[in-house]
């Protein structure tokens, strides 16, 4: 089986690879003989426990492994104390020790729940993440976030959690529903314009080969991967660089948080395409970059189906106050200062502490008057 | 206020220091603005809270701090999934942010669950450890050990995650209950066994100074931590020497499952202090080491109060196969093998893998018989 393969070297032995191609899926059995594990539990949603649990099963069984699936419904609200708590337990029924495995099979929900089960069964045992959405892929199953939500927000209970092997199987993403594909896509373009002038530029030429499955989009997976994955190592707890990923969701995080996390108006991607058109418009309003730039990134979201204005919310997105009050609530915010990731430019973005408020909230208006 | 000091070194900017003394609990405003912490979340239990909770507060907002109080229950059932989400809840409703402070005041339910919540509220928020029973000065405070209790067994979720300080006020313990005392001495007994037999021969000269608030219990709580930091910094994740701080555990958490953790029956310093003298019986009758010893470990827990055998468990302990059957549920369990920490004199333990069944079965028969 012929692959890409992307080294995260993290130190203190949690130095992990990120294996791309497809037919992946199949390889898990044998990937988690090779880590010694007598045992795994897959954590997955319903959805995909249909589309790959017996394979992946069937993988696992093959290679002398006990295994038990345990599969949630489908959806952000799975991401639950009480959900968290269910998987918690079936692991231990499952019998997982510290040397066994957790599966994270799906999108970047299950990753998100499995990888705080796997970081807090028996106060840690090891976890191998198999995404099957583009969005995890190239985000949620690289640098070892994991966490559920609170009725207070989004992702406010967890714990960094590296796993110990990758396989993302890009042929799992041929069943992936258009939406989901595009939405996955914001996070890609996303690479380019953070600090890769280049890839933006190949993403402007290549994008349809990423969604027809041709050979780019093992290398988009790839290339997203190695500059994720760069930024990791450089800055695993998020004390400084790392918040350069966020480009595009403080904004899009708001917008979620307004539209209550419902995916029929708003799907995460959705929100962070919608945030970048903005971080960029926003940065052009500042006479940090060009309104040319501004008007390319746009261009291309919208070239790939993606939403790029606030009115492109289903059902509005609320005044420039609820914004910035959503906005407010984001984990990031020290003192109750706004941060935001700006750019000079494609590929040139940056951190900018204390954003005013009445700033952010004259450029929300024009907007929503735009 | 004079007090003992405990330098814990770990790396990676962890390190941190236990203060141990008389009166440290209205030292904890002025230590948490030492650290930039701007609020504090305190947690605790009610009677915990009617003690100490207002001589806290006041000490945080004269030192500037925003403060709230969340007080659970007394007890182990405090230690569930739904207590650890309101926890969180409450905290997030305080706003206590990454550079803020969770404050642990009690014992070690209220460290164990606090604990746990600091380390996966926002992805890990620091914390302040105030122990205010023995037990919990001397073991359950230091070592960055937090978690709470499944349906399938005690600890089995959790994380490690150390305080950015330790304040053990020992005039806390003169309102301890004699029983809480006692059951906190089995662990202080524990490290002269494990290591220090100099300890142990002091222990046997000063235990009473310890009960009745005199220099030996600073001193007494300040050699337990050192040696308890010791064996942390060498070994944090438990991978090797840090087994052996479970001395008496394997019997004695299996002796609280039996018991369902019914406070009123055993409670875990109990458990240990059993659990320590078979661990030196089943040492003697293995013939590592002699019969004299084994006795004069009995002797000293008994002179203290403490409960040495199987008989002792009010109600009963159930027989030799339940206790091995609750023994095989311990987290550390490794493929189904029995690994238990045995003695070839007092300070001289060590970690013994591999124990067979029939061993241990015939050696508690013959306990419950004797």
């Amino acid at each position: 089986m012929s692959h890409l393969s992307v080294h995260v070297p993290l130190d203190g032995g949690r130095a992990y690879d990120i294996l791309i191609g497809r037919g992946l899926v199949d390889a898990v059995g044998a990937q988690a003989a090779a880590l010694g594990a007598k045992a795994a539990g897959i954590v997955t949603d319903e959805t995909v426990a249909a589309l790959y649990g017996e394979r992946i099963r069937a993988s696992l069984e093959q290679a002398g492994l006990r295994c038990g699936i345990i599969a949630v419904p489908p959806g952000e609200a799975s991401k639950s104390y009480a959900c968290y708590a269910a998987v918690c337990d079936r692991l231990l029924e499952l019998r997982i020790e510290r040397g066994d495995l957790v599966v994270a099979l799906g999108g970047g929900v299950v990753g998100d729940l499995a990888g705080f089960a796997a970081a807090t069964l028996r106060r840690g045992v090891r976890f191998l993440q198999v995404p099957t959405t583009l969005l995890a892929q190239v985000d949620s199953s690289v640098g070892g976030k994991t966490g559920i939500n609170s009725p207070h927000g989004k992702n406010l209970i967890g714990a960094f959690h590296q796993p110990r092997l990758v396989l993302a199987d890009t042929a799992a993403l041929d069943t992936l529903v258009e939406r989901e594909m595009r939405a996955g896509y914001a996070e890609v373009a996303k690479y380019g314009l953070i600090a890769d002038p280049g890839f933006f530029d190949w993403c402007e030429a290549n994008w349809r080969g990423i969604f027809s499955g041709g050979p780019e989009r093992d290398e988009a997976v790839a290339i997203c991967c190695r500059a994720k994955a760069g930024v990791v190592v450089r800055d695993e707890r998020e004390d400084g660089e790392r918040a350069l990923l966020n480009l595009g969701h403080t904004f899009g995080h708001a917008l979620e948080r307004l539209t209550h996390y419902e995916s029929a108006r708003l799907v995460h991607g959705e929100g962070v395409a919608i945030g970048l058109a903005l971080a960029f418009r926003f940065s052009a309003r500042l006479g940090l970059c060009s309104g040319q730039e501004a008007g390319r990134v746009a261009n291309h979201l919208a070239m790939a189906g993606l939403p790029t204005r606030l009115q492109d919310v289903p059902g509005g997105s609320g005044d420039a106050e609820s914004i910035l009050d959503a906005m407010a609530q984001d984990k990031k915010v020290r003192d109750g200062a706004l941060t935001f990731i700006l750019a000079r430019g494609i590929g040139q973005s940056f951190i900018a502490p204390g954003i005013g408020r009445d700033d952010v909230r004259a450029f929300l208006q024009d907007e929503l008057r735009g």
